[in-house]
């Protein structure tokens, strides 16, 4: 399992540059059949990838889920700050929106994405979702063995550290709002913070819909963050994926004095700490990128360019 | 199956009155081993039905499936129109919104909900979904012997009936409007109508958040209706479930002289002539609903509420 730079675990190139065409491989059958199949040797390697920095263990690729598009922000980040390293993104777009989903289904489709990256010989995951990591975090981490980074308590830590007045608002979708990772995550680092917390279901369909600076989404965004704006909160922790590309409104309704903290900045962060920690960082080669999603690549690669731009051009269709 | 009126094809029962608590019952098996498992008798007994107006047969319920929510605006129609007859509502909440996926997925997803109501001994199926009735009705009527029903059919009659001018507006999800269903059907009934069609990807998560008569629902109907209205169109066909809910939204942005064509009402009236003609209509007795969903139904009662009113107070999950 990927030995190299250039082969991916399965047998899918990892491409240097983006291909020019959509690839719509065929179904490599049903995730769990996959990742069942390979049980035991993929705990093997995954305890030996984590314990052991050996070149071998180093040039593995990151893993980096979420349940559709929004993630690529989180890779935007990761690629920028750790451009020597391969990463194998899925998005789970067939059975998105997470963020309004319960907790079992969230845990359920959470632990399949695991397993189908685990399958490609990750040395690392990062769960790019935010209501995965809100929900499914522990979940995640008692069935792996390589390292699992979350959004949520980066996230926290950034928000604690920008904050001076200790004020803080966190915006998301209504599962990860609900779910109260980040409130829990922020008070453990910090337990006499004032935190303020809102659920903001319009801002992902807006961003998508490529609505992130017309009037609509002024008075959208205004409407949302009208009670944490009164609350007096010196930080905005934006809680979700696709938030980011509505930073330039939130520092419009919010003004000069309000810190904006992208826990997708954050994120690419603590996996650099925790590849430097545990002697797994790549030494040379590297670059590559693939894509995986659930449901016909194309919305995925449309939607996706404008969340990182000319990059996605190609993700492979696994079969759910 | 399905012998009375008051217990359902697999032992649910069909209430008269909604229970005052949410049930969550336990996963009664994937369901396309439920729908194999009985396929033989399924399509003998959906024959029957089909060509028997026997007093069986019309003591049957009528099959209701939509990808989450929304058809809950055509089954109002339905009982409104059609008080004496049991119906089997099933919402794919865990897997919606269909109106962004591919067709393929879109009609694997149909055939599913159409199996596992055949498998309740309908005598009678709703493709209540104007994205699955848009892209998978043809495949689901290849597959089924029991009438079946979609709204886009329906709807486009009511349409091209309403205008004087044959301008025609069309309204609906990203899925609907470029399968071109809407487009194809008024075409076919008046071959030069002038028609213009706009996907409107953001009203949908504006009813589910509640936000029909707002200035934010006001402002991003605008938007969406503009060059619609500037068409000089006389009739606006509401091509989505949620739709309905915005109604006044609609009226209010067109102006009065602009007919609003809601393809619910329309579908339900298709369903009565239909039931009609086939001597299908129950003669007494009747009346009961029961609710199926893929996900936790809490979210499902909720956000249910707003569309038809308390009576959504149950709803059975199923597993998939």
């Amino acid at each position: 399992m990927a030995k190299g730079g250039k082969q991916g675990a399965s047998g899918v190139p990892l491409r240097k540059r983006p291909v020019s065409a959509v690839t719509i491989a065929a179904a490599n059958g049903r995730m769990n059949a996959t990742a069942k199949g390979s049980r035991t040797s993929r705990l093997q390697s995954s305890l030996t990838a984590q314990f052991e920095a050996s070149a071998d263990n180093r040039t593995r690729p990151i893993g980096v889920f979420d349940s559709g598009i929004g993630g690529l922000t989180v890779l935007k980040e990761l690629t920028a700050l750790l451009p020597g390293e391969d990463f194998i993104y899925l998005g789970d777009t067939a059975r998105l929106p997470y963020g309004t989903k319960s907790n079992e289904v969230i845990v359920r489709y959470s632990r399949e994405n695991t397993e189908f990256l685990l399958a490609k010989g990750i040395k690392l995951l990062v769960v790019a979702c935010n209501t995965s990591s809100a929900v499914a975090l522990d979940e995640i981490a008692r069935h792996t063995t390589v390292p699992v980074i979350g959004v949520i308590d980066p996230g926290a830590q950034a928000a604690v550290k920008a904050s001076r007045t200790g004020k803080i608002g966190v915006i998301g979708t209504e599962a990860t709002i609900a779910s109260g990772a980040y409130t829990r995550a922020i008070q453990n680092l910090k337990p006499r913070a004032e935190i303020y917390t809102r659920a903001c279901p319009l801002l992902v369909p807006l961003v998508e819909e490529g609505w992130t600076d017309n009037e609509i989404a002024e008075r959208t965004v205004t409407h949302y963050l009208e009670s944490l704006k009164a609350s007096g909160i010196d930080t905005l922790l934006l809680g979700c994926t696709h938030y980011p590309l509505l930073r330039a409104m939130f520092e419009r309704v919010l003004g000069p004095r309000v810190k904006i903290v992208d826990s997708a900045i954050a994120t690419a962060a603590a996996v650099r700490e925790k590849l430097a920690a545990l002697k797994l960082a790549r030494r040379n080669g590297g670059g590559a990128q693939s894509f995986f999603v659930t449901e016909t690549p194309d919305r995925f690669v449309r939607v996706g360019r404008r969340f990182i731009g000319p990059r996605v051009e190609s993700a492979v269709r696994i079969e759910r």
